[in-house]
């Protein structure tokens, strides 16, 4: 039986050495239908490019990758780290991608006072979610996991996270993912108080144990110890009808092999997990 | 000025290459009034004899590492880990120690059922607890960094640990480490929330960016991110008068060295976090 991919999508990470170009011809042939897109591969295509590519190949994009940090204490580099974002506002819009996900950074350089630090992401959130109603992109909120919190996200809870959301309201959602979420026991509570509607894309990466680099060593789906099944079970439950969307920072593993034989394994390895269910075509 | 260190405790894993003796003399001849002490070192000393040393150099000991895991989802093997928790509660007694730290372990082999395994911790607590009771050794909920979240222990927020001592009421409580917990948005909060009465020992250990090991890599007071100073005037303004205790996991940096120049530093960093407001002698 052929594998029902259709909601299913490779962030293109997974496939580091690979141009968006390259990505977007490996994932299409193996019959992926959409892919995450990172910021530093767009630009080294050129947006408009990238955008033609992405369209030719049928692809849907669930996300732009990320939003640029604002772990600035001074007025300028904040208001310049602002600029940033709208401009990858712009780049999701013309790529016809649902979110941008937010991963603002955290402390700034000899900063301690993380409460602070997260003040200033939600003041940066307020000041961007007009621009990105108005282009049409939703800012998509990611719990990260709490090694991050210091340099790469100070969002680290998905309570938080949804706390975040509803109080900036419509143009606003989450981004979830097993490798951030997968201890915090408001994970589950979390994604029905949400709701299926609030869940912009679900991402899937697994926990190695022992796991041997802080930074790059996520797991193939089945290597590690997360139950997707049961989450999988969980978002049918909820009525989650989204992409589910394999994204793997793997130095010692995926990083080093050929993308076509990590697309092919991560295809195999989740194809009984993505399938069905699919949102009525808009 | 002379510090006053007496609220000061190290755990000993800090000097990791030291045996029970080594560490009591070496802590005792820098002026540090504690020691966490760990169950291999006491075993590899003998108990009596251990509790002999600490005695003899007037040590306090707030606790004693760790709980034995219970991460066996076979009765049997379930049964030896319960019985190996009373013989260290028996042990933590004997030296003196206010608490055993519970770091239960997580999932068993090949299990990926997270919170199953929590369960399986609660009931290990809840049949420990009469025992514990008896001998007079509180068990030391500590919330573990999620990182360590499939082996080390499943309890990983303060707010899911602070429901355990709740749940279980007397004889129970907290132990605190902001290595674990600076992350978490609800640290500050919890800590107000179980009052200083529920707080066991503080320990102190600082975050690194980048963090270069998942396990061993955590770092000396002042060299991190954590905003130690802020922690202290949230446990004065609270009323905490109980013990701080520095406890450092580091392959890379503070094991390498002599454990004379570690407790120097040690004491140099942690002596303007400790000071003052001493509870009054029992």
């Amino acid at each position: 039986m052929m594998a029902d991919l259709r909601r299913f999508a490779i962030n293109q990470i997974t496939t580091r050495d690979w141009t968006l170009e390259q990505a977007v011809n490996g994932y299409a042939r193996q019959g992926v239908a959409g892919i995450g897109v990172w910021t530093e591969y767009l630009d080294a295509c050129g947006i408009r490019q990238g955008a033609r590519l992405i369209r030719d190949a049928g692809l849907f994009v669930p996300s732009l990758c990320t939003s640029a940090w604002v772990n600035i204490a001074d007025r300028a580099g904040f208001d310049a780290g602002l600029a940033e974002n709208r401009r990858r506002l712009d780049a999701a819009a013309e790529i016809g991608a649902t979110a941008l996900v937010v991963v603002p950074g955290s402390l700034a350089t000899g900063e301690k006072d993380l409460p602070a630090a997260r003040s200033r992401v939600l003041g940066a959130l307020e000041h961007l979610l007009p621009y990105a109603r108005e282009v049409g992109v939703v800012l998509g909120i990611e719990p990260l996991h709490p090694m991050y919190a210091a340099d790469r996200s100070c969002l680290n809870t998905f309570a938080q996270c949804l706390d975040i959301c509803r109080r900036l309201g419509k143009g606003t959602g989450i981004v979830a993912d097993t490798y951030h979420c997968w201890w915090d026991p408001e994970f589950v509570p979390g994604l029905r108080q949400a709701g299926p509607e609030n869940i912009l894309t679900f991402h899937l990466g697994d926990w190695l144990v022992p796991t041997r680099d802080v930074y790059h060593d996520r797991g193939m789906v089945g290597d590690g110890v997360v139950d997707f099944g049961a989450y999988r079970a969980v978002l049918d439950d909820m009525g989650y009808d989204g992409p589910f969307e394999i994204e793997l920072f793997s130095k010692f593993d995926w990083w080093l092999r050929d993308g076509d034989e990590t697309v092919a394994v991560a295809v195999d390895r989740c194809a009984p997990l993505v399938g069905g269910r699919q949102k009525a075509p808009c």
